[in-house]
């Protein structure tokens, strides 16, 4: 390998020094460019296109689910902000206001949109009137503005990022109950299948739910660099808004009934969860039910076989329409410089062919993340890559499931939560759900928060919070986080 | 018809009260909501479902010609705007400013992108540094914020509005012209064959280009209002913007260049345009092509048979998955109500079937267009369904071609054109292409406007412009126009 083909790899390690890493792969992997305003971001083409898929996959299940998709406006008038009294404290010191337009300044401040409960909430308002009306479950895609002062990262923290948000309104509060665990489950699935990335359903502790709502319910996940992050969120917002914004509703009986709703949102964040989970010293490593293109045909070239192997090639490359295939076939790089730059993509699959293959009447196939050679019949090359693929899928997703499984520690003593964090693990332990034990073990570990309470796990009898010693009221995960 | 059914429908018609009848058909169709900031509207879901068949529509072909999507800020620093300066004079009455967040004011106004040339450009000046790196072509679908001052009409004028705007950067002059037509010829397409819209393809008067463009091309169209409206525009930038954001590129021979660039965009507004075209006093008119739903089949309940029937009617619904058919077997409407609720919201073909037609082993459809009623043996009901959807597409688009045709007056004199423009007419003249003239025109017609000089017509030798004498330079429509 040249010294000018070692330069445009990657020079940095993910176990030395993650956040170089990082940086280094979404910049050289064409993912992201930074712009002039500190926190907003460019989505290059090679990750808009991991966006479009997300969309393509969560799109198809909401509407299974007979969610209809909307657009409501991007600025929010000051006084819708102001109703909800718990909603305002929470996003109000991260707006972005417009306050002037051409050469005139407005008579109300508006909102750039931080979330859109208030706005859509305004309309359902006047669109529901009847339990006919019910359940109404509208989503929309578009662009968020939350003006953070913490160190932006991209994807995982940016003032302007691309989301999902999905508001239901339910005649029932059990309806919403089940309506908020629908949705998370629609996002774990996300992750799970489309991702590779296993999750942890549950509750929220009360002091790290969305402001104005009764509860909420995540997905977090666990990452190579030692850190937790929340993957996805569903809330139960239950009667307060609809209580703000006046939505009610005539039951069957013609009583007058306030209902109940939820929001649920998937941003971009999700990209960047997973770079940092699946991508290694080579650059990007892209699941194959997430990638736009499943392989790249490198034909190897020597000395005068040059048609004769571009000419297989192409072949190649046309016999695997299905799996979108990329030919390379350009001529002023080396084959050693295409590996690289297409390992540096992500791309799940190398596809080679040389002189020596076509007499062999063989081609030979790399799997991106294990970097394994499989040698193959051409004319079981399309049930050898389809093969290839699903098994590269589950992989990744085994061994993340390893790796989570590897890095929670249950914990039953506060000295062994204190050691965990130390060694950069996550921790199950008993709690007490009590806010002010909540705020002490994060200051006792230096800033390890509460993920969620999973969904499914019961504390034993007469168990004791693992920090404060009084009665444990639920099991819950503790991590450093994003 | 009791008179509760007839109040939800309108009450208004097309060629009494076009702007009533407008404003009902997107209000009762449920399309559209006035929001509480003026110019600002919500997308219903109704109106969301056609932008996104019309985004899938756009999308593949861009796709195919080599065009990738990405997303670049929403906020765009003061000083890019200025650095073209036609373009900050076209814009810069219409932006909308951020200049606080949270507590804090900005150190430098931030605007909302009324279009994105200037925060796009400044990056392809970092992304492009030889001819290998040219063609650039990106496209990306987002919202806009334009402050216009103008009586706002949903879809059609609004201060907020989606849409997609593609940058494409050439080497060469002729390259960014090919460009320039063949961007045009995928919008031409998207009205003709998806929305059953005729348009005229042309090059827009200097006054009339877009702000910073060396030439602007158009597709308009002539609506049944008798105004004409611009359906979507093609810009050839030239090298203006490469030169004021320093984009240049190393040529073959190791030269210095300074690229050619072109900018593409289609709205929401295309929504409006269709409503206004095909829409009738019965509510919404959808092309088949572009409807989600193609069809709705609605039972036809007499006494004893509603078993019998409802359970036929979902047979059907069930054999016609492919059609993504409606079934509306709601017991508290009648089958009237019904009817009146599905013309209402466009499904292009509805689907009766009663006892007798059991009985007889038909179904009857109806075609929302003309009401036109077919008697379909019930094994022949997929193909004729087929037949009937492209039929009533094709006779949507020629009955529009007739439309326009009759609608355009080849005038030889001024008193012709002046006497058009009072027959709400459009009108083919020879012009000068002086701005002079063109401002003239407009005083002397109360507000005609040139809409465009169609490509592939000359002017004939010796020709005089219809309005002011001179040598005529080429063949212009002038119009009344939104």
């Amino acid at each position: 390998m040249a010294e000018k083909e070692k330069q445009i790899g990657i020079t940095s390690k993910k176990d030395d020094d993650f956040s170089e890493w990082y940086t280094q792969v979404i910049t050289k992997a064409d993912l992201i460019d930074y712009s002039d305003v500190s926190g907003c971001y460019v989505l290059k083409p090679g990750a808009y296109i991991l966006w479009e898929r997300i969309q393509s996959f969560l799109d198809s299940k909401f509407k299974e689910k007979g969610v209809k998709n909307a657009y409501f406006p991007l600025l929010i008038p000051e006084n819708y902000l102001n109703r909800e009294a718990d909603h305002v404290e929470g996003f109000s010191p991260e707006v972005a206001w417009v306050t002037e337009t051409g050469n005139s300044k407005l008579p109300e401040r508006l909102a750039i949109r931080p979330t859109s409960e208030t706005i859509m909430y305004n309309h359902y308002a006047k669109w529901i009137r009847s339990w006919k009306d019910l359940p109404l479950k509208i989503n929309q895609w578009c662009n968020i503005v939350r003006w953070e002062f913490n160190n932006p990262v991209p994807f995982l923290r940016s003032r302007e990022f691309l989301w999902q948000e999905g508001h239901n309104v339910l005649a029932t509060q059990k309806e919403m109950d089940e309506d908020v665990k629908e949705m998370l489950d629609v996002y774990a699935q996300c992750f799970e299948e489309l991702l590779a990335i296993p999750v942890i359903k549950g509750m929220k502790s009360d002091k790290e739910k969305f402001a104005g709502a009764d509860y909420t319910t995540s997905i977090e996940t666990f990452m190579p660099a030692g850190k937790a992050i929340q993957c996805a969120t569903s809330h139960a917002l239950g009667q307060s808004f609809a209580k703000a914004f006046e939505i009610s509703f005539t039951d069957q009986n013609e009583k007058v009934q306030t209902p109940w709703q939820d929001s649920w949102g998937f941003t971009t964040r999700s990209i960047g969860i997973l770079i940092m989970y699946h991508s290694d010293d080579k650059g990007l490593v892209i699941p194959p039910k997430l990638a736009e293109n499943k392989a790249v045909v490198v034909p190897i070239i020597f000395g005068d076989t040059k048609d004769k192997v571009n000419s297989e090639a192409k072949k190649l490359a046309d016999e695997l329409k299905e799996f979108n295939v990329i030919l390379d076939d350009r001529e002023d790089k080396t084959a050693g410089w295409k590996f690289n730059e297409w390992e540096m993509k992500g791309i799940p699959v190398r596809i080679e062919i040389g002189p020596k293959d076509i007499e062999k009447n063989q081609v030979v196939l790399v799997r991106r993340d294990t970097s394994e050679k499989l040698f193959v019949k051409r004319e079981e090359l399309n049930d050898k890559l389809s093969e290839l693929l699903e098994t590269m899928q589950s992989d990744l997703l085994e061994n993340a499931r390893k790796f989570m499984g590897s890095s929670t520690v249950e914990a039953n003593s506060w000295e062994e939560v204190e050691q965990a964090i130390k060694d950069k693990k996550m921790i199950k332990m008993q709690w007490c759900c009590e806010s002010e034990c909540e705020d002490l073990m994060k200051d006792e570990t230096g800033g390890a928060k509460t993920l969620n309470m999973p969904f499914g796990e019961k504390v034993k009898e007469g168990a004791k919070c693992t920090h404060c010693g009084k009665d444990a009221k639920a099991v819950v995960y503790l991590a450093k986080s994003y």
